[in-house]
Order: structure tokens, then C-alpha cells, then sequence
């Protein structure tokens, strides 16, 4: 099934005409508007259709029944406007035959809107309502046509009301002649009313606006690339590189989907000018419950009209605390307590990081000028801001910033891709001493099977390597601070799948190891160790930003690793992809490092929307729908994808000793699907099938609902590789009536879903890469 | 006037009885919650008010009446809850005697509303287009009632409509009878319906609902200071000395007040539970339109409906580029004209920075490791996160951060204030040598009178001593990549007004000082320098994220300097108060500093939810409100506060020689408030008043919202002094019925207003203000 393109022609004007009550005279104003455009173009150009009653409007599935239909009549109406008028049903929250109400119904659509407003007494209420309750939905409301009732005089109000907002025109006739007493007088009676109502002055100028309204919003269409080319600076963008083509204009967005100007439409009136486009990065990785969802605008608009934004420091509210609690609750981390809100990931992982440094440097007694570091990944990634970037090694995103200044060791690490059709761990060299270059497992699962795993030589392998690093830095005199990882996913620096092994091999060695970073005696008696969520070695942030919430399946990507950390970093799908926010949350002794009598002991961060209420709210209804989704198994449909043990092809992988847990824990990718543990939309035959397209990939992993793919590069992989590129531009291509949007990082092609994205959807993707795959 | 109180009481439940549409029974069904309460509590403590057809709900002014009729009904239900409903009047935005729609009127009482939905054909769309207008103006909608019409069954759909939103329970009555023939009958016959109606079970089971709701929520409100205090880390506060007391449970905020929990209440249950606080910071320098304003919730809506957040890389959507297109234009310096968006004013400063330095090191040849400074100001503030914090001298607010490295060199500075009636600026021992140490203006007009005051010798004697330091620092050998400066006023460095000929000495110095900057031959000829907007000696950043969009009157707080930076940064009120974002605008050869054929050499900088669209409508909405009421003269009350020419005082405080432009430019005020250039909402004689109380405050100044004043600190002023606690505290204990929340920054005690703050409220305070310093 295509997606729903939203409607729009060079040379068909398509309205949609919403009724702010039953019995408001919809049909009555429609045939006027026919009427007045008949008189005003071509009789032959007019058309009027009711999709309920015709069949259409079954749900948005149907849509592409009337994108067919505008098309026709676009093409028919070559040499002038053309004029079509879809009628809604009932009220604007009248439900279709899905039960779906008429306002969201037909949101994909994006035609302007007329509303018929209600002339009776009441009316004003209910048409100013109803104006509302499109708003939200993102229509534009372009008139408000009501009766001439001179007993209400409703229009009298309204007009100076929506003048003031939007500057809505509000235009009235004559309502419709009394009944008559035979059908034919009535006919009659009725002609000679629509004939002169769509006489009147008035709706010649309404038609004059609308046409003029549909003019300028194609023309600033087709000037926005420009425009932008011109006064906007892009984020992590080489602008020089980026011609004005390549600027896609998002008109709207809906579900996966925006609707993007079709450039090729500036040539042919007989094209759409807008094409859906799925939403391949998910906006940069923040999408979860789908663009312009009701419920999370719903939700925003709440916490709006409640507290607007209200000041933070020494200072609650509801949505921030119900919040704090619901975050502590499931993230399920028993030495988690204290939650500060930011502004997005970058300045979340600062505060870890403070609070990280602070806790190291008051329990090792360490002065406060001492030039303390990080421990991490080599490719690790915090986000932008300067305090952020210090913490990742020299690479492509800071070595030219100027006031850069790495501060931290990064480790090696073994990494994890299905390659010719084997879920194989790569071991760098420096690892390689003794665990050899790679391994080979039976499936995703068994790769996560810590427990298992846990008892074997290679955690023991990946323990004594760290350990000896640790102690190698230990000897330069080289003072850490905290250990800092995106657990399971490293995102920015690459997509890359770590060993979960190796990661849990690095907290517990860190933990174990205070005698490596205290290099004077401590300064404060550690009595809190006895603390249950004390923290030993370093304070253990983990930046979840990317991997958290369930972009890999799991409230956390802890959970993945079986390893609590003492801070965790959340943003992006916190809020489901609507406004930024973000949630450090840290340990009770994290937190007592800041306590004295000085106030300039404090964690002195915050930023002016700390907390805000509208960012809170829609964290809070997030959240709550994708544990929803979760238990009513919104995405049993993926785990049953090929990941479940069940649906293992028997012994495909058991190639040889170096197959791991194949006998011994053969069915622990069953305990860890009851566990839900790994899964992806992402269907496992798909994601093993392109492992064997050779020529092209060197790998492949899928887990939640993202999909990485490195692509093969013989001038090397990394940042400015370019390898990517051209199965990117393959889906950017797309399928005819659709496209997707996607990114890339350097070799790196990757695409991912939202917590909504549906298994159609993700086949036809599927469907797309595998084509560019075997051409 | 006192400000209008949310109804909550601990023995009194108080709810909104709305109406779906007219004629819908809410009169029936509030008869019949009566009875049903009557049946289960005291008959007399059962009250149903219709606050329009009792001549209340003129306006909300007249919610001060209603305070104290829910406050007699309390006190008579003492022993058990008393119950009083208010019956709106025709539909949710049926408009009130004032013109203001039901759903508006009522929002600052915040009581729970009882929604009566709509049985008759149509009434499902009626019903949810209500209960959506309730909502976005943060409404809670408890139940939803409506007549078991079986013909049409609404209550089926809405039963499930509303469980899934909310949990919101849906509950029938059968209708009432059919009208009688004669009035006794009728009588007769609806006495009987409401005997049976409210014997339902369904009504018990919505009242006992309500009665739980109103428990919970008073519950939970009594609980959130201890929960807040166990749970949330908060931002710049000692939590250590921030006992659950001090902590402000905000239930709702509206227009300038929050409404807090009165902790006094929970010992009485004859005390009303909420009380209005004035929001003195503004919410930490953020509000402009008010809380919870209609118009910002709508257009949030709107963008939230429209797009959600679609991802910026690459793209365009109108709300980021009409903004963009908005400030480039309103700035009005035409050397700007490119902005990047982030999401508050720390990461926007450190996209300044970044911009600024790369600029500089391209410029002069400069290798990317080379160490590069900041030209600042001393006790300037520019964020919390580290590179902002770089930009600022140690100081109390990043000395103990663990990897702050400041860079930069801050010059001292003259400020202004007025004292003892005079307004003076004070020249620091630094500049003392040939300026004096105060010199004395007329007005504060006159101290920005700069067309007059940059033919001085003042005006000399800041640049000699500006070149000479440049020179200082140049014979040192350091390197500079920026001048950043917070126009006109230092915010959280001390809320300092500096003296506006300095800043703009600084800037013209810097720029016409290129050979002090370049320590080898620039690498590229300066042939940009042919361009009207190029820069030269160094970037000039202004840091307006405080400063700008109308916080001290105008649109741009260089504008009162008459100087054009090259990158000027712009947050906080940018969006009126509602949610993060922030905007960096750049000049063309700034951005052109970052264009190559490499994408490393692009601006790697960019936040997930970079130019959202909720926060780039609501700015929009909120700029073009606020250019509006500055075109619509509402601030003329203001401006006339003392501030023009023609209301100064003859001569007071022309006494000495030290006095400059008297003569001279005795009307340059008049110029200047023509320009509309310098006024406040504080009155002026209120300012000379307080300046006047010279055992308590050594300078006081108001420019915009904005009121500072020095207390006297025996033991020194700075960040960790606590002479202006006292006065805080004064305020926080308010006037009665209401009180103001404002924030301290060391001995400065600081309260600022809105955009939409009205006379009676600044004088209300200034009167609060006095009486203590005459205390």
C-alpha cells in the first residue's frame, strides 16, 4: 500500500468543507462554491465530492483512490483552474465508518479548508470550536462561511474574532428558502436561490481569496529552496555542497511520512507538487509515536494552556515530577534517584559529565584545577556542544573546532554485523592477543545471551585486556573522572553494534578497580559504599540518548547489558519526536557530591526552560503510549520477524568451532526472546539476506527499529566516506508515487522506523534496498 | 486590584459545569448533580451558581467576588465536603459579557470540569470539539454527562473515545420528560425526574469519582514538596539548604502569576489551598505574552499538528524559514543574514563562539590547535554549558566545574545606576586616570543619548583606554577570535546596566584595530572587506538572549547602542515563554568562513530537534504579538511613566558641572523618547524614589521589564552576598491574598514584568517595594 500523498495542483484548487455542527448547511455552501465557479471558470472544471458517501474516506488507506481521482481531474483541467470540493461528514469530530473523526481523517490530505459555520444560536461556540479543533491538526482554515442568520447575527462576532486570529475571512449569504409544498417548486426555488447566493459579492471575493491563498502557498513552495539556500545555516552541513535542489521543502508531516515539494513538479502542471516521503532517520532519531500525532499535540497543547512555561529552581510542577517518577520507576535501575532536566543530549551529557567529575574528584580528593578525563569508546559520540565534544577522541565532528580539547582515553572494542549470513563479533587488534579475529554465533540473541557468555574465556580475555590497559594509564599518572558509553549502539560515530560483552566486561573492571584511579588516598572514607547504589571505580555514565526509549526495543539500553550505571542520559524519544527535553538521572551518592553549605558547591547548570511543562507533558504521554504499545503487543509482529529461537533455521550458522553457544545455550535466544530481549522490525531473513550481497556490504545489524548497513568502501571507511551515498540517493529515488529520506555516516547507510512504523511499510523498504542490492 | 485565586479547598469541591453545545441540559444535569449530592452529603452545603446570570464572570476582575462566595461556602462546610457548582453559560466558547469566550473566562479558576456532551445527532463531534477547547487551555475535563438518547447512542463512541484519552468517565441520565400541559404538572413531573435521575447509579458513581479526584489531587499536591525534594536535582540550587518548605508547588500559572500551593493551608481547612504569586524572574527572564496564553498554545498546537518535529539537515518548513525571514527584517542590521537555530541561549552562544573563532583564525592564518581568546566584559554570562563558560572570567558560577578553562581577557567597565535621586554612571579604578569616577546625567535619555555623548571626551577617554589594554594584550602575544558582550545589561553576572557608550567605545575600537589581532599576514587577502557587512579586527558577537525582543523595550538591544554585530544570539523571549529555542544570526562572511569542499571545514554543530517546528511557530506568534502591541502604543502607559522629557522634573538633579547634556542636550530625552528609545514600566519616580533610600540601596535602575536594585551589603556584594534576600522574602510574604516570586543574583535584588504586565500590577508591586524599604 502507497502512502497518502497530501493534494495539491498547479492548476486544480482542491478544498476540503468541514461543517462546525451537522446541519450547518455544508452541502448548501459547497454547491454555491460550485456554483460561483462555474460562473466565474469553466462549468466542466467544478467537481464535489462527499468521499463518505461515495466510499471513499473507508480510512486514509483510500486516499490513494482519491489521489487518483484529483489526478484525473488535474489533468482534465489543463488550461485553467480547476475547482474540486471535498464534502466531510457531520461535524469535524463526526466519525468516518473506521471510527476515525472526520478532523483526523483527512489530515494526510493537507487541502485547505472551508468551514461552514453554525448560524444558530450556539453557533459561535461551536464554530470557533470546531476552527480549534482543525488548528491542531495542522489545517488551514482559509474561510468561515456561515447563514446570514440576522435573529444570531453570529458572523458579527466570528468576523472580528478569527480577524484577529490568522485573519480568517468570514463571509455570509442568505440562508436557503423555506421548504415548499412539491418536489418541483422545490427544485425550482432552490435553483433560483443557489443562483443568486453564488452571485453575491461575497463569495466572489471568497473564491478570489482562496484561489489567490492556493497561488501564493505554490509559489512560496516553489521559493523556499531558494529562500533557505539563502538566510538559513544548516546544521552539519557543508553548505557550499549543498545546491538549492537538494533542499527538500517539507510542506507537512504524518505518521512516517512528510510531505516534500516534488522538484519535478516545477516543470509539469501535470504533476502533483507534493510526494510523501518516509522519514528514514526518524528526524534524526527523535521519532517514536509518528509526526503530528493528536495525542502528543493534545498533550503539549494541555500543558501550554496550563502553566505555559514555569520557572524551575526551588520550584514543581506536575509534569516534572510525574515524569522524574515515572523515569526512575522504569527505567528499572535501583541506584537511579535524582532527575535534571536540559534542554537535548548535548547538554544532558554535560551535566553527567560534571556530575561524574565532581563525584570522582570529591571521593579521590583531587583539587579542582587537576585536568581530570574520560574513559570511553574510541568513536563515541555526546553531542555538539564544546563540554560534549571533549569527551569523544579527535575525529571528523571536532578536529577543526577551535576550542576543542579531548580530554579522555578510548578504548578498542570488538564489534557485532551479520556478514555472508553470520552474526559475527570482529575483534580489533589490540584486542586480538589471545581471542583471535572473530567469532560466530547462531543468532542475535545468543550474542546478547550475557549470561551465558559471561562464563566464557572471551569475558575473561576482554576483562584482562582492559585491566591491563587501566593499569598501563595508571602508571602515565593519568587521572579519570568517569566511564562514559553509549551502551550497545555507539550512533554518530558510525552505527556500530559493540560486543554487549565487551561493555559489561568494561563496567565491571572500572568498578573493580578503585585501586587504579585513586592516586592519593581518599579524601571522604568511602563509608557509602555500603550504600546500595554507591558507586565504585568511576561513576558509570551511560549516554542513552540515541539508544534509549525503545529505539532498540527496551525502555533502556541498559537493560541490554545487564549493567545498572550510575548516571543515564535520556532525549530524542523521550518526548516522541515533538519538542526537545532531555533527563540526566543519577545516583543518591551522585547527588551527595554537590551537598555542602556553600551554594557554589552546587551543580550550577540549568537552563531558562528547565523542566518546561510542554516538554514534560508530552514526555509523560509518550512514554506512557510506547509502554502501552508494548503491552498490548503493538510489536509482536517484529519479534516474530525471524528473531524468535523458534523461527532460528535450524544449524544455518553452525559452521564450525568458533560457533558459540550453539549446543550449550542453543535456546537461549528463546529465554531471550520471552525476555523480548532482541528484535527488530527489521525482518532476520532480510537482514541475513543482504549480509550475503558480498559485492557491496561488508555487514549488517538490525536491532529495534534500526538497521545499519556498512557499506563497502576501498578507499576506507569513516566519516567522509562516500560508499553510502549511492543506496541513500537509491531510496531517495524511491518507488514511484513515494520516496524515503535517509542519512548516512560516511560507509554507514542506516534507516529506522518509528514505535509506529508498520510491518507494510518496513517491507516495501525492504523491498527498496534489496532491489539497489542486486542491481 | 488582587489578582484572581484558583478555587481549592480542602472541604469544598468546586466544579465547571460546560456545555457541548446549547440546549444540551447542563441546567438539568447540574439539578441533578445537586440532588445526588444532597442525597449522599448535607443537603445545605450543596451551592450551584450561574456566575453571568448572577452579574459575576463580567470578567475575570470579577473572580475576586467569586473567591469569597467559595470562601463563605467553605467556612459553612466545615464538617464535610460542601459542593458548588458553576454553571457556564452556553457553549464552551460562547462569549462571556466581555466578549471573552466561556472556555477563557473560566481558565485562571481552574476548577474541574463537569462536561455536558451533546445526545442529539451531530453531538459526538460537538462533545469532542468541546472537551479539545477545555483541554488545550489546560481544562481538566473529570466526567463527561449526557443524556441516554437511544436513537443516536453518542455515549457508545464517546464511552471509548474518552477511556482512551484519559480515562475520562462517560455517564447517561434517561432525558427528561416531555413538557407538561399545565405548570404544576410540569412541576410535578420534573421533581419526580430529578428525584430518579439523581437516584441513578451511575450519577453516584461520577460524584463519588469527583469527590476522589478532588482528594487525590489535593493529595498529591501536599505531597510534591517532599517528593520534589527526594526526586529532582535541580538546576543552580544548593539542595542542601533548600529544605522542602522553600520548595513552590506551581498548580497552574496564568498571565503573571503562578498559582502556588499555600503551605499555611495545609493546618486549616478554612484557608483556600492556592494562591497567586506574581512571577518576579519571569520565569527566569523567559515571559513576554504571559502564562498559558490562548494565542501561544494554539499556534504550538498548530505546528505540533502540522509537522510534529521534522528533521532540519537538508530540509525546509515554512515556520523555520518565515522566522528566520522575521528576524533578519525586525533586527533591521543589515549586515546580518543567516540564522542557525539550536535550543537555548547556551548552545546558541557556543554556536556564536565557534562562528566567531573560525571566522577570526581564517582570517589571520591561524592554525586549529592555536590557543584563542574571548574579548568580554568581567562578570558577562553566557550559558551553563562549558564552552559558554569558557567565554566568562572565573568566577563563583564555574570555578569549581571541573573543566572550565576560561578564555579570554575582561575589560572593567562603567555602570549606571541611579543614586540618591541622580542618575551616575560610575567609572571603575581601572579607568579612573583621566575620566573621573561618576558623572552625572539628567536622565537616563541622556545617559543614552550616544549621538550627543560620542562628541565627548568621555567618549575618548574609553577608547584610549581600551586601545591601550588591546595593545597590552597584543605586546603579550595573545590571541583573540571574538568580542562577545551582552548588550547594555549584564544579566546573571549582576544585572548591571553598563554604560552604553562604553560598549559601543569597545566595539569601534576592536573594529578599527585589525593590525592588534593579526599576529601573522592573513592567509586570504581581506577582499571581503569590500563587502558592506564584513567584518574587521574581530567578530563582534551580542549576546541578546537576555537583553533582546522588547526585555528593555526594543526589538534589539543593540539598536540602543547603534551598533551592528556580526553575530547576535537570541533566545528566551524569542519564543514568549513557552518552550526552548534559540537563534544564531550570522553575517555573510562569517558563514562564508566555513564554506570548502570538505564537510569537516562545515559548522558540525546541531541539535536533534534543531528548528522544531512548535518552537519556531510559537516564536513567530509571539514576535509578531509583541511588534504588535508595540505598533498598537500599549506600552505608552509606560513610556509616559515618568520617562519622557516632558515629565522630568526640572533640574533635580542638575547640581554640579559633573552634570553632562543638560544644556547642551537638555532635550536629547525628548529625542530619545520620540525614538521610543529608553522607558520602563517602572515609573521613573519610583526609581528616584528608591534610590533615595540610601541606608538600604546603593543604586537602582529599570530599563524595559526590568527592575535591579543594589542593597547595601556591609560585607561586600558579588554572587554568594545575601543583602537582597531580605527584600525577596518581604515580597514572598506578599500582600494578603497574593504575593511575588522573585529571584536574587548576590546583593541585587531584581524583578521584571511581561510584555503584558498592566499598570496596576507594576504599581501594586512598586508599592510593596517601597514599604519595605521604608520599614
Amino acid at each position: 500500500m502507497a502512502p497518502t500523498s497530501s493534494i495539491l495542483w498547479r492548476n486544480l484548487r482542491v478544498h476540503q468543507i468541514y461543517g462546525a455542527n451537522t446541519d450547518v448547511g455544508k452541502t448548501v455552501f459547497t454547491t454555491i462554491l460550485c456554483n460561483a465557479v462555474a460562473k466565474r471558470y469553466k462549468r466542466d472544471q467544478t467537481f464535489f465530492l462527499k468521499p463518505v458517501s461515495t466510499g471513499l474516506a473507508q480510512e486514509s488507506d483510500s486516499w490513494s483512490l482519491l489521489s487518483a481521482i484529483s489526478e484525473h481531474i488535474a489533468r482534465r483541467a489543463e488550461h485553467g483552474p480547476g475547482w474540486l470540493f471535498l464534502e466531510t461528514a457531520g461535524g469535524v469530530h463526526s466519525p468516518g465508518p473506521s471510527g476515525t473523526t472526520q478532523a483526523d481523517l483527512y489530515t494526510p490530505l493537507r487541502a485547505p479548508v472551508v468551514l461552514v459555520g453554525d448560524a444558530k444560536l450556539g453557533g459561535i461556540s461551536q464554530t470557533i470550536a470546531a476552527f480549534e479543533a482543525l488548528k491542531i491538526r495542522g489545517h488551514d482554515i482559509e474561510a468561515v462561511l456561515l447563514f446570514r442568520d440576522l435573529e444570531y447575527k453570529n458572523y458579527v462576532y466570528l468576523r472580528d474574532y478569527f480577524q484577529t486570529r490568522g485573519h480568517v475571512p468570514v463571509e455570509t449569504v442568505s440562508p436557503p428558502p423555506a421548504q415548499c409544498e412539491d418536489d418541483s417548486s422545490e427544485t425550482a426555488s432552490m435553483l433560483s436561490y443557489y443562483d443568486s447566493a453564488s452571485s453575491e459579492d461575497g463569495m466572489a471575493g471568497i473564491l478570489h481569496a482562496l484561489d489567490q491563498r492556493a497561488k501564493d502557498r505554490i509559489a512560496r513552495l516553489d521559493s523556499m529552496r531558494d529562500k533557505a539556500s539563502n538566510t538559513i545555516w544548516y546544521p552539519f552541513t557543508q553548505q557550499k555542497l549543498l545546491t538549492p535542489d537538494r533542499i527538500s521543502v517539507i510542506d507537512s508531516a504524518h505518521g512516517d511520512y512528510f510531505q516534500v515539494l516534488d522538484s519535478e513538479s516545477q516543470s509539469s502542471s501535470n504533476r502533483p507538487l507534493l510526494k510523501p516521503a518516509f522519514d528514514g532517520s526518524a528526524s534524526w532519531w527523535t521519532q517514536g509515536l509518528g509526526h503530528a500525532n493528536p495525542q502528543l499535540t493534545l498533550a503539549a497543547a494541555y500543558a501550554a494552556g496550563r502553566y505555559g512555561h514555569v520557572m524551575f529552581a526551588e520550584a514543581i510542577h506536575e509534569p516534572a515530577l510525574a515524569l522524574a517518577e515515572l523515569l526512575l520507576k522504569e527505567l528499572g535501575n535501583p541506584r537511579l534517584s535524582r532527575v535534571f532536566y536540559s534542554d537535548n543530549g548535548s547538554t544532558g551529557c554535560e551535566v553527567a559529565v560534571k556530575m561524574g567529575l565532581r563525584a570522582a574528584r570529591t571521593r579521590y580528593g583531587w583539587a579542582p584545577g587537576e585536568r581530570l578525563e574520560i574513559l570511553g569508546l574510541k568513536g563515541s559520540y555526546h553531542g555538539d556542544t564544546m563540554g560534549a565534544m571533549d569527551c569523544s577522541q579527535p575525529c571528523a565532528f571536532n578536529e577543526k573546532v577551535e576550542w576543542y580539547d579531548g580530554k579522555g582515553f578510548w578504548f578498542d572494542y570488538p564489534t557485532v554485523q551479520c556478514t555472508n549470513g553470520k552474526w559475527t563479533v570482529a575483534v580489533p587488534d589490540a584486542l586480538r592477543n589471545d581471542l583471535g579475529d572473530s567469532t560466530q554465533f547462531a543468532s542475535l540473541s545468543s550474542v546478547f545471551d550475557l549470561d551465558s557468555r559471561t562464563r566464557d574465556g572471551q569475558f575473561e580475555g576482554y576483562k584482562r585486556y582492559i585491566s591491563e590497559t587501566l593499569e598501563q594509564l595508571h602508571d602515565q599518572g593519568r587521572r579519570f573522572g568517569a566511564l562514559m558509553l553509549e551502551p550497545v549502539v555507539l550512533g554518530a560515530g558510525g552505527m556500530l553494534l559493540v560486543d554487549p560483552l565487551f561493555q559489561r566486561a568494561l563496567v565491571e573492571v572500572v568498578r573493580a578497580s578503585s585501586h587504579l584511579f585513586e592516586t592519593t588516598a581518599p579524601s571522604s572514607p568511602p563509608t557509602s559504599d555500603e550504600h546500595a547504589s554507591s558507586w565504585s571505580g568511576l561513576p558509570v555514565i551511560f549516554d542513552e540518548v540515541f539508544t534509549g526509549l525503545y529505539r532498540l526495543g527496551r525502555f533502556s539500553a541498559a537493560s541490554l547489558l545487564g549493567v545498572n550505571p550510575d548516571i543515564s542520559v535520556h532525549a530524542k524519544l523521550l518526548t516522541g519526536g515533538l519538542v526537545p527535553l532531555c533527563a540526566t538521572v543519577a545516583s543518591e551518592p551522585i547527588f551527595a557530591a554537590f551537598a555542602s553549605d556553600d551554594k557554589s558547591d552546587a551543580l550550577l547548570h540549568g537552563h531558562s526552560y528547565t523542566a518546561h511543562a510542554v516538554g514534560c507533558q508530552v514526555a509523560l504521554e509518550s512514554l506512557s503510549e510506547m509502554q502501552s504499545l508494548d503491552a498490548r503487543g503493538a510489536w509482536d509482529w517484529a519479534k516474530a520477524n525471524g528473531w524468535s529461537a523458534a523461527q532460528t533455521p535450524p544449524d544455518t550458522t553452525m559452521t564450525a568451532a568458533s560457533v558459540i553457544n550453539s549446543s550449550s545455550s542453543g535456546d537461549s535466544s528463546d529465554v531471550n526472546y520471552s525476555k523480548g530481549l532482541v528484535w527488530s522490525i527489521w525482518s532476520r531473513d532480510f537482514v541475513e539476506n543482504v549480509s550475503q550481497k558480498m559485492d557491496k556490504v561488508s555487514g549488517v545489524w538490525a536491532l529495534g527499529s534500526v538497521l545499519a548497513i556498512s557499506m563497502r568502501d576501498e578507499k576506507g571507511s569513516g566519516y567522509k566516506s562516500n560508499a553510502a551515498v549511492s543506496l541513500r540517493t537509491a531510496l531517495h529515488k524511491g518507488a514511484g508515487s513515494w520516496n524515503a529520506h535517509t542519512r548516512v555516516l560516511g560507509n554507514v547507510f542506516y534507516v529506522m522506523g518509528g514505535q509506529k512504523t508498520d510491518k507494510e511499510t518496513v517491507e516495501e523498504l525492504q523491498a527498496l534496498i534489496l532491489d539497489f542490492l542486486d542491481s
